[in-house]
């Protein structure tokens, strides 16, 4: 991603603000899944790199719009200063506005070692994925949700948009790089369907019993905010054992692929399992 | 762009917020331009309107989000409520963030006319004139230069970025789809630069001349805000004859082309002739 960010913009600022919104501490599990969906299917890591980092910049880019103070108001994320708190609205709209496009653009890239009609496919994935059916639809929905109490099926609507889209995505476009069969297609999507939903899940219990310092935002913010999270709607333990019936679920559509798979399930047991 | 929209949103009002933003009743100078530089290279109009619709919404998108209040702050674009004023800023933010994707989902279908490799080079095309070393690099540099005055030189270079190379973008985007040489790439990306320039210097000299209810914004705001401007650096006399100049060096730059370009010729004439 550095390599990229080297001549990200025309405006030195935005290129600063560009590079503290995609190096802040995040955990990367976006562009892993790329790298453990190639390699579920056979395709060496080192190939896929352009597409794990195509994967983080929409990411960095939904959290850098999610905090402005329209949106979330968020001040700090993982214990750091936001985007538009370090510089400015401005800059932090252009920042997003500017990673989005990035991703598309080394997404684009002539690739030496993925088929044209591959990339294509991998590009439209992440496109759908990021827009209005996908990820930004989902965070509408949940600021339409705001101040409402959602149930069990709305709750998973907003997430499934918000933050599962892109968690599919991330499986999907690393296992069409590998030029993946439609079985192992649909498999890893099954798989991912799981993991997308346990991974909110697992942050909803942080936001429970997680430790503020560790999880780099304040222990207790949703409960403040009164919104609608799996531990408030179906009690602790429950959700804790939705999440573990979700891992199961995942390792049970990995059934089908051998060792080559395993950091796949490895990725599935970190999301239930993190501290932050 | 109707028929994207059909199913651009899993939110109600996103999806209706895309739609105001997107039929508005811009001029469409970017998808005839599209239109034209494919037809200059032989190829039927029909086939490139996914490629003018794209272009149509990364510019709609860039305007929604210039509009918000911590970037130029408008209330009235074309004479009707901008976007954040007619539903709100995070749908504002959401909507052009929404369409960005939808430009690079479009692009991306699978087409049955246009060879993969080109629709790949048209998305790159595209996504490096949005990005940072473009149009959103362009607006940063705009800011940036807020409150002081540029000389013509800088002037020259906010506007290449933040118009201009979407302009030359979408005449590109066009070209490529029609399979052009690389001669025919080369004299379309100068004429392209000249028309960029002039579509530029021709706002200024509106906003000087033109009449309120035309443009669709106040007459003289850009000399209220004691902005740089063509007519305020260099006289309106002088920034008239250097658009009729640069309209004379786009058409010289289509020498090589006959009648097919005649659509890109009349485009130029346009662009210094408009009165809005």
């Amino acid at each position: 991603m550095k390599q990229y960010l080297k001549s990200a913009s025309c405006d030195a600022q935005l290129e600063q603000a560009m590079h503290y919104a995609l190096f802040n501490g995040g955990k990367r599990i976006r562009p892993m899944l790329v790298y453990a969906a190639a390699q579920a299917c056979g395709l060496s890591k080192i190939k896929v790199g352009f597409a794990a980092a195509a994967l983080e910049m929409i990411h960095s880019y939904s959290l850098v719009h999610d905090d402005l103070p329209a949106m979330d108001d968020d001040d700090l994320r993982r214990g750091k200063p936001t985007c538009h708190i370090a510089f400015n609205e401005a800059t932090a709209i252009l920042v997003g506005d500017a990673l989005q496009a990035l991703a598309f653009d080394v997404l684009s890239q002539p690739q030496l070692d993925i088929s044209g009609s591959a990339q294509l496919q991998m590009i439209n994935a992440l496109a759908r994925a990021a827009g209005g059916m996908g990820m930004c639809g989902g965070q509408a929905l949940d600021i339409a949700a705001t101040g409402q109490s959602l149930d069990l099926l709305g709750l998973e609507q907003v997430h499934q948009h918000k933050t599962g889209d892109l968690i599919r995505a991330s499986v999907r476009v690393g296992a069409l790089a590998a030029q993946a069969s439609q079985q192992q297609l649909d498999a890893l999507d099954q798989y991912a369907s799981c993991i997308g939903l346990s991974f909110q899940i697992q942050d909803d219990i942080l936001d429970v019993e997680g430790d503020t310092e560790v999880i780099g935002k304040p222990q207790g913010a949703d409960q403040a905010l009164n919104k609608s999270t799996y531990p408030a709607l179906m009690g602790l333990d429950a959700a804790k054992s939705k999440a573990l019936d979700l891992h199961n679920q995942a390792l049970e559509a990995l059934s089908g692929f051998a060792d080559e798979a395993e950091p796949l399930r490895q990725l599935s047991e970190y999301i239930i399992a993190r501290d932050r």
